[in-house]
């Protein structure tokens, strides 16, 4: 009778037990970053994020985060997460077009939508549900990473008047806006970063897109061009998280979401850091170097391109039934939402303007 | 000798027992908004924030969200929190200024900072420790809570041509901003919300400001007004949640940086929603009566209200050391991040005009 009492004491101390270590499992989770150890505001993210996951769980769940030099596949980050060697990943999603062309809408589109526009279509119009439509085939979930906005138009050594001055100029710009810019005659180029700013120097190329002020800044064209052109091809450009989806079922409903805030609100934090670092960084350039000329295209470059857009948009639509759903799908959301960025964001700058 | 290991394992089993009690406390906060129950998207960013702290905590942390109807005292919510009656509050900073002229400038400026702006300030350039250092004294954390964008002008039977147009004009407008009105000849009235649209429909008063479009559409001023004026005197209105500090310092430390980052990510969260709603409200407002006329005020009329703001913060910042530090470390602030958003979203928006 008293052993019988005894084994149900040990029992249930064994239960308690076994209960409470349950509760402190502690999940660890490997994330894989296309950006360098130095790459701010870019590597913040993900830091960030992994450093509030750690305190929001009392150090249950821990992100180790991997800059590019550890993993040495800066590009390869969708396959390092689809294929399980790393749980996580930040990057962003038009880097995969090559592979999947269906992940090409989910960074920004050439007149497309700005920052705002395009969180607002993620978060309350459809977006984020379409993205994981487009990211289902891999096993993989993907949530915004964080946004550069307007992303500038390059830095260019002689001034564009005409669509006559793009032929033949010599530019480094990847993606669909190199697309666009080739349609007009520009010889686009791709060189490594490393190799950008000699060749901009020594005039191998006349112009290049890099980013914006923020991280521009850091790479010193402003010291050798003349004209600093505003952005047109990524008037939003967001980031990326990926999730393993086993990684992310083996977690706990409390840590899932807990990662999912995280991801949410660091990135936001980062849009707005680079924000702040662009409005510092364009302030530096400018006293620095009180030459260099901030330029819009004027209007005729803007229609051919405008135009050039459009009959590549047909193109690649033609590729893949769901990146049409996408395309038309920001296309109608952004006819919805812009006439009031317009009343909002454009009439109040533009009644307040510097100069 | 049995009976003493019996008692060592029911020590043991009690020691576990506690152990797991401690951890599975449930902390329950009560938090008091200015907003009605159906005030969306103001009432959403607390609910939100609440929802995700539950689930982020897994249920160890639960907080409580009373909308105005319920605690009958809107305009009371620093007084609550700060008194303890509520540990948390949903409201809007410049509520407080009759109280504390300090809490003045935490919510926007007339002529002052974007959204982005303000949010950059906030997190990267020292806003998050300024508005602390101005709750201090009442024993209140403060954070934001999410932001309305431009605020629109307001609703006008009338076109506004020139200053002359303002003088005797009788219009609903509260705050600073009515401040300027009634110093350019406006006869400020204050109306209780459920009046406003009697009063403009029988000529009671000319003209009234509200929000914007996602709020707007509930009260049915499209349907009355003639003229909808774009914004100037808040350009990015945050909201803001109080916490009492010692309800925030009797949580551990993992449900402090999870209340912390739930009310981060609700807030931006809230910023985007109304963004979106707003766009589609414009959308149907101008859909159902095409006549509403969207005005900018002209250059004169900008030019009266910059000169009487000017006028009126100088009187202002005479009230506070710290009230005109604050107000100093906006503008300058103001003066190195504008340039970027005219570059950015300004230029992009005006090169990509709908009509």
């Amino acid at each position: 009778m008293k052993s019988n009492f005894l084994k149900i004491i040990l029992t249930f101390s064994l239960l308690f037990a076994s209960s409470l270590f349950a509760k402190e499992k502690v999940y660890k989770l490997k994330l894989a970053t296309t950006w360098g150890p130095t790459a701010i505001p870019l590597i913040d993210a993900p830091k960030n994020m992994a450093a509030m996951v750690k305190k929001m769980s009392n150090g249950r769940l821990l992100i180790k985060v991997d800059a590019s030099n550890k993993h040495k596949a800066p590009l390869g980050i969708l396959d390092m997460v689809k294929g399980g060697q790393y749980d996580m990943g930040h990057s962003t999603s038009y880097f995969w077009k090559g592979k999947d062309i269906d992940t090409l809408p989910f960074t920004t589109m050439p007149f497309g939508m700005t920052a705002l526009e395009q969180y607002a279509w993620f978060y309350n119009a459809g977006g984020m549900k379409l993205m994981q439509k487009a990211y289902a085939k891999h096993k993989v979930l993907s949530f915004p990473g964080g946004n550069t906005g307007v992303q500038m138009g390059g830095w260019f050594q002689k001034e564009i008047k005409t669509l006559n001055d793009l032929k033949g100029l010599k530019m480094r710009i990847p993606g669909f806006a190199g697309e666009i810019m080739a349609e007009l005659g520009v010889l686009v180029t791709n060189l490594a970063p490393g190799e950008l700013y000699t060749a901009l120097e020594r005039g191998t190329i006349d112009a290049l897109e890099w980013v914006g002020p923020s991280m521009d800044i850091k790479m010193g064209f402003h010291k050798i061009a003349s004209y600093y052109y505003t952005g047109w091809h990524e008037p939003g450009a967001e980031t990326q998280y990926l999730v393993n989806k086993k990684s992310f079922n083996k977690l706990p409903k409390d840590l899932q979401e807990i990662l999912i805030v995280a991801m949410r609100a660091s990135a936001y934090d980062m849009f707005i850091q680079n924000y702040h670092l662009s409005g510092l960084a364009l302030g530096k350039m400018l006293k620095e170097y009180p030459n260099i000329k901030i330029k819009a295209f004027p209007k005729e470059v803007m229609d051919g391109m405008k135009k050039a857009n459009t009959l590549l948009r047909e193109v690649v639509s033609k590729k893949s039934a769901l990146l049409k759903e996408v395309l038309d799908h920001q296309e109608s959301y952004l006819k919805q939402v812009r006439p009031w960025s317009e009343m909002s964001d454009y009439l109040y700058l533009r009644d307040n303007l510097t100069k």
